[in-house]
């Protein structure tokens, strides 16, 4: 039912293919963000349109609202929301540390208030698997303590040891083979951290790893500088994601260091606030030189709203706040997002990845088509 | 280039087919509302797919903002949008009268400030043609005045003149023979000030009549006693609009008057707020009996919100604040509306419209589904 094989390599770049019960994700991959059970603004259709292949969803959401109970009973996510393909689900750590006040840490786990009602839960890595395998993702995350940053360097050493005892007692509460138990690494931007935690978590023999508690708010080099430590100690043969990260340049920065899986909420939330990926550059349709653009947000996109958009156009939408404007910007981020790891993978196949960053890089950083002729 | 014509009728009912430069429209026909040069939460694709042969445009919403001139040289609604089905725009009397204070009405025209920033603008039967020349419709109205509901007689009266007065002058102003003027008839809910615009109207020899001032807060046996009134003296062998309306109760009313053209908020709107339209009744989808409701909302309806989505996830979603609810029940509900004049239409031809229209109010009073178990 599961597998995941390296099916080629450049650098220490690698195009691999997991294969779990609901299809194939071809990796490098980026996962679109569905929080409560859906990519902002768009529809399955859309989705499934564009190329996804696997969608993760929030369990720290889903558990307070519909419920887990709920969603069990009515399928799973996957009978939930009809998406047939692959799900991820976080495991509620990240946003108990980042979204609620109030919360209490010990041993056991965390209780804390819901963000929307002021309810009492707790979170625990027995509670934190119930609710993933009452979800039914396929790839399903360790309960893990996530430290902010910055912090004193004894917090993220007890965070970090305590993720381990987390891990141990997820992987122990996991009952469902359909799925697969991710570990988390943590450590912060202490390298030493950062391998004990990878030694540790691999003892569990864990059928893939995640890098978390990065993309927050730390310098890139010490995002740079833990992707570069990590990539030696984790297992070769198993799949790879770096949690939240991030922009195409971090992506390609977690490429080249052996990373397979990506999520991130930039292309959604950019897109609902104007800001767009392209091909010519970031560009922000609120700019005023956009008003009487008759081109396509990407010349060299193939979405529906490059093919059906003019600049001109979606800045009359996004400036009028219609919904649609969030629709279409979303539906371009995503795409954009999704047609580069496409291309990343392409290019490792072909043993050029080197290039084709390079080019990316360089057009990305474009001056967002102002040079351009209107 | 241009054609109307009755193909079929049940008693006073008729099915028709305009025939526009950008494409025919079988009437009756429902016209979704695309106040900003969208419907909202749509993409055009969605509006196309759901079959929907002519879109309403807001001319007053437009001349603010993006400007109609920036809008003709864009290529008008029709090169803006990408909508290449027949566009109609309103006139911009009813907005500016119904969105807009301080505003001064003289025999010239009105002089009001922009609900977006305050500026200050004038709209007159001349003005009005010159944008919606800009924008460049197919069927365009002329500049009416609409007096409030309820009002005292001479001012509807002297509105009712005015309003022949400024018909006249859109009449002359008008000069792009792509397009098709439509005269409105005012009159509230006097019978003899509704014949007398419709005969100083039909003086004028336009190639379709609007009723407008309706539905604007009026009781419903007004609405009925106004359309029955008009409808034999109306041209027989032209297109007549019945603007703002309505409710599918609404709808059947006037296409049993004879009435061929609609366009209304109500789909959109409610379906933003979660209130959709069902052949098993009017469904609230924030009532707590369809958080477990793994039904589609519309077990009949072949939509594409009914084909993917359980009424549990579309209640989720609401609940959720998620855009793409707003985007489903939209699309549902337009659906439902184009739906059902595409079947009033058929049950026109079949003469059973009666019999069509008794089923389907029946249907839509039904307890929303209530009974039905679980």
């Amino acid at each position: 039912m599961w597998s995941f094989q390296v099916e080629a390599r450049a650098g220490r770049a690698r195009a691999g293919r997991l294969v779990t019960p609901h299809g194939v994700v071809e990796t490098p991959a980026f996962m679109p963000v569905g929080t409560a059970g859906v990519v902002k603004a768009l529809t399955r259709a859309q989705l499934e349109d564009m190329g996804a292949q696997i969608q993760l969803a929030n369990t720290y959401h889903l558990m307070l609202r519909p419920g887990d109970e709920r969603i069990a009973r009515l399928g799973g996510l996957h009978g939930f929301t009809g998406w047939s393909r692959p799900f991820l689900t976080d495991s509620g750590g990240y946003q108990v540390f980042s979204l609620t006040a109030l919360r209490r840490l010990t041993e056991e786990g965390v209780t804390f208030k819901s963000h929307l009602d002021g309810s009492t839960h707790v979170l625990s890595p027995e509670r934190s698997m119930a609710v993933q395998m009452n979800l039914g993702a396929d790839v399903i995350m360790a309960f893990d303590e996530c430290p902010p940053y910055p912090a004193p360097r004894e917090v993220v050493d007890e965070a970090t040891a305590r993720t381990t005892r987390w891990a141990r007692r997820s992987q122990a509460a996991h009952a469902r083979p359909d799925q697969w138990l991710f570990g988390i690494v943590q450590g912060g931007v202490h390298l030493d951290l950062r391998e004990r935690s990878a030694r540790e978590l691999m003892l569990l023999d864990l059928p893939g790893y995640a890098v978390g508690g990065l993309s927050v708010g730390e310098p890139k080099d010490d995002l740079r500088a833990v992707l570069a430590h990590l990539d030696p100690l984790l297992p070769e043969h198993k799949p790879r994601y770096l949690m939240g990260v991030g922009t195409p340049e971090d992506i390609f920065d977690g490429v080249a260091r052996g990373i397979d899986m990506f999520d991130c909420v930039l292309p959604t939330r950019n897109g609902r606030n104007g800001q767009l990926f392209t091909s010519v550059g970031r560009l922000s349709i609120r700019n005023a030189r956009f008003a009487d653009d008759p081109r396509p947000p990407d010349p060299a996109c193939q979405c529906y709203t490059c093919r059906s958009t003019s600049r001109a156009y979606l800045r009359h939408l996004h400036m009028a706040g219609e919904i649609t404007a969030a629709v279409l910007m979303t539906l371009h981020n995503l795409a954009y997002y999704l047609d580069t790891l496409r291309r990343i993978r392409q290019h490792i196949v072909l043993a050029r990845f080197e290039e084709f960053r390079q080019e990316t890089l360089r057009s990305l950083a474009a001056p967002a088509a102002e040079g351009q002729g209107g």
